[in-house]
């Protein structure tokens, strides 16, 4: 099933020397330079690091969960660094050069957004909020705006458009994937990278360490705030989404 | 030489109750709804209040200072609160309804921009950049982006980009004149208001209490950062800036 979005590329590349080991992934060289394999991690942490943890299955789940999310974007026409799930914590994606920003939205107040501007967690939106983080670890992430990034060289004004268009239009289409899974999308993060020919592509992931997931019917959160917040069930949430989205065979 | 931008008002109003006490200003109700008075206090606070001060004469200089900018800005077409200026700490302006933003204009990286992106202070930066921050003292000003302030109602698409597009004219308009000073506009922090009819003008002050000047010659502080940074010569860098713009006689 996976194939109908593979792109044409040669015998799968080989696996290389890790690159880069991130907080929840480890990311490998191919054989192929415009290549890498993402391996998932069940590591959590949460609060820029300060909070470490292991979620049991976790990495497998996400892996599942992200490259079926990101089929259905492709499906509707948004390109990902998708290329094909090799295993179950281990997919092959395109190279990118990341662009420096985690990019936010949010649907309905919750997290930093409610404690930063005092507004209710749970206070639904009238329109999507949508924010830049600057991804840089010792600064702790700074909430950024248009001004800053393009000043700052961290993409330009077009590229920035592209990414809020691209972030809108994922949102519509997740919210409408996961509404029929009987899950509300309450926020989530993207990240986008550069092709070599400079073209913008969804990067990274989108999964329970990634989004706020509310079931529709009870509130209840199935995503990593189980585990920032120590509220428990935090395997049974994450294998949840997986089988609300894949089936309980996935 | 005031009266050329004072508009057609009936006789001087009469001082009413006080509305409110800021931190460096006063304002007061006057016998005509559509105008308030402010009074300049020397007062200084920094980091949002947590340090306290005096700086003798500086709400006589600030009364001055902003009134004259102000002036500068009407001649060239931007509609601001002024009035009148009544007294050496007292000036007649215009009632409105407060943006609750504080709108900040950067040409070089200085104060928190530096801090929370690891930028060095005194970094030009290639354009202007602009900041909003939600007026609210208990959350400590947060800075907030476009999408923020329209879906939480603090102000439409229409007044943002008004405000944005009057945020940059001014930056222009204030660096030539302080250039012609000898002086450098490092960043600032307007506020607008909206009139009774809903029209969009500057409101609250322009002084070195809400800009960072830099003399042009020796790079020396001449603005709330001596104060701020305890550097001595508060003073003495308040007057330099009305010798300056208005000469030793004003």
């Amino acid at each position: 099933m996976a194939e109908t979005t593979v792109p044409q590329v040669g015998g799968e590349p080989e696996q290389g020397e890790q690159m880069y080991e991130g907080k929840a992934k480890k990311v490998f060289a191919t054989s192929d330079p415009d290549l890498c394999i993402v391996s998932y991690k069940d590591d959590a942490t949460a609060f820029n690091g300060k909070k470490h943890g292991q979620i049991l299955g976790k990495g497998e789940i996400n892996n599942r969960v992200s490259n079926h999310l990101m089929r259905l974007l492709e499906a509707d026409g948004i390109r990902t660094h998708l290329v094909k799930e090799l295993g179950p914590r281990d997919t092959l994606v395109r190279r990118v050069q990341i662009v420096p920003l985690e990019v936010i939205v949010r649907n309905i107040v919750a997290g930093s957004m409610s404690q930063r501007l005092g507004v209710l967690e749970g206070t639904k939106l009238p329109q999507p909020v949508l924010e830049y983080s600057y991804k840089c670890d010792v600064l702790d992430d700074p909430l950024v705006n248009d001004s800053h990034i393009i000043a700052l060289g961290w993409a330009t004004r077009d590229e920035l458009d592209t990414i809020s268009a691209l972030a809108l239009r994922i949102n519509t289409l997740l919210q409408g994937h996961l509404d029929a899974a009987g899950i509300i999308l309450v926020d989530f993060k993207l990240e986008f990278g550069r092709l070599p020919d400079g073209e913008i592509i969804l990067a990274d992931e989108i999964s329970p360490d990634t989004c706020r997931f509310w079931d529709k019917a009870t509130g209840a959160k199935l995503d990593k705030d189980r585990f920032r917040r120590d509220l428990g069930g935090v395997e049974q949430a994450y294998a949840e989404v997986r089988r609300r989205l894949l089936g309980t065979a996935a």
